[in-house]
């Protein structure tokens, strides 16, 4: 028996880059690194989305699916579902991007579900549908690589070889370059 | 008699960062390093506007204004005031902040009047209000505060002593970090 | 039967950062980086060393071992023992370091049974101490983390299932930051 | 009457990159910029000498002498002079490069007339000879460039109007990546 948190299935008002809505149940089978960011997040706009980009990039021929979802917890009337549209043009963004679901407070659905605390955030999810690393903050791109490459090279089959710490001191949570929801 | 241009008065829908207006011609006796952008513009966020921060930091004791011109050329929905707002404080800039005054067209008032094909864009504005340097495209740190240093040492009588080249080789007008009006 | 060319055994003068010399033989079962540099290349400074630190730290409790070579090719009056001591010293490689034992020419032994072009330059051996990948010029982190890690999770039986192709046009092969055999 | 230090002449026991020695005397009259370097030293590499080589260029045709001296003060053995000479031609530097005079201890004679602490280092000299700022660490391009463009722009006849602070806050005189004498 797994003792890996079942992901929530994404609570998507409008979805980009995608002609098709996709769903967590849907992508069973699959690695999803899923990016939430804002906008107007420096550091989503720094470091977050392009490295989002790389990894959709260098894994396209892999088991991964790489999804940004936008998850506005301040600012709410800047970050407007035209606004983004033109920031993905502007900043050439080509993987999937979901509008995470506004709720009745400041925090959307999905962030809400996940208990993310900001933004840049990144959450893995295995093959079998299961939390495995969530991270708010930067995080170096050859660790992020080790990390979805043995996802990847898991069997379906739940094992439980697998054991990242989120509080792994190698990944920076701390700095500047972070949005937290205060 | 001078060769230079006179700077054009700027046409301003709105400012930040500045409890009242500014205007070029009560500026006169500074110089004035006019920072032309769009907060949806790559090569600003991570080129441009940081150069002008610096610059306002590091000339902060001398006679030099440093004015961000919003100039919003496309997208003209995803980047209102609003978003503005948002932008300014999420990236901590702190200068005087104007929003060019649309036009008809989708270009706007001043951007239109001093002739920048894109941004980011620097214009540069002797003690005379008279236009000194203009460059579309990032420049190097170095270079720039050399220019801006030798503008603020002239007498305020005009001696035409300082020819910046706007086709300097040195300054990079080229690669894809800069929009450019289509 | 494999297709994968065994890789030679290092030919090494002296060893830095390891008490007792390694040999690709007693590395059987573990996967080796090979890093080969020249102190005086500045591509290696900024790019290859790093990096080689880098993959050295986030795989310090896997089967991979980091293996700098100093494959002097040029200036070797300028890139003697005592100069890659203190080198190594001040830039804070922790790795273990060879020197690649001189041959009659300017070449040394190993980079020319290798048929390394130049510096910075990668190879990479899998667990049976075959040759799976070799590089001249800089990687990207997340891609070179992927390669190290596929070859991690390979089972010692040979089962050829790896074709990282060295023409990947991923890699970064041109540039200025490479030291080549002229 | 002047309250600046008058800058001791260069004690050198070698030059590169120039077919005549140069002399402090000979150079009144104009800026010298003297960045003191060790060829080992990482922050040198990284951030000291690529200042200097873009300061040789931004200001080639203005009354600047850009002098690089290596002021070996540890491992002496590493950093002979065939060592720098294959240095200098890896790294493509171009302005004249001193070396600095061995005295009977660790710290050269010029380096400690100057006082000194480490590498980088940089020392600004004015037209008539006088030091008017030292610093050891990195500093930041705008506000170099600044300071040399103000002590370009005095008139020969000292009139003590620019007051560098070395203590400067804006100069980042901490971090690793500068070299100290212990």
């Amino acid at each position: 028996m797994s003792q890996w948190p079942k992901a929530p299935e994404l609570r998507v008002s409008s979805w980009l880059n995608t002609d098709t809505p996709l769903s967590l149940n849907d992508l069973k089978g699959k690695v999803v690194a899923l990016h939430t960011f804002q906008m107007l997040c420096p550091g989503c706009v720094s470091h977050g989305l392009p490295q989002a980009a790389k990894l959709a990039h260098f894994f396209q021929q892999d088991d991964l699916v790489v999804i940004g979802l936008h998850t506005v917890f301040e600012h709410h009337e800047a970050m407007q579902l035209e606004s983004l549209k033109a920031f993905v043009h502007e900043y050439r963004l080509h993987f999937p991007i979901a509008v995470d679901a506004p709720s009745g407070g400041s925090i959307p659905i999905t962030m809400n579900e996940y208990g993310l605390a900001g933004t840049p955030g990144l959450v893995l999810i295995d093959k079998l549908g299961q939390i495995r690393f969530t991270h708010h903050g930067t995080i170096d791109d050859m660790l992020l690589s080790k990390m979805v490459s043995s996802l990847l090279g898991e069997v379906t089959a739940n094992d439980d070889n697998l054991n990242f710490n989120k509080d792994d001191p190698r990944s920076n949570s701390s700095g500047s370059e972070k949005c937290s929801v205060s």
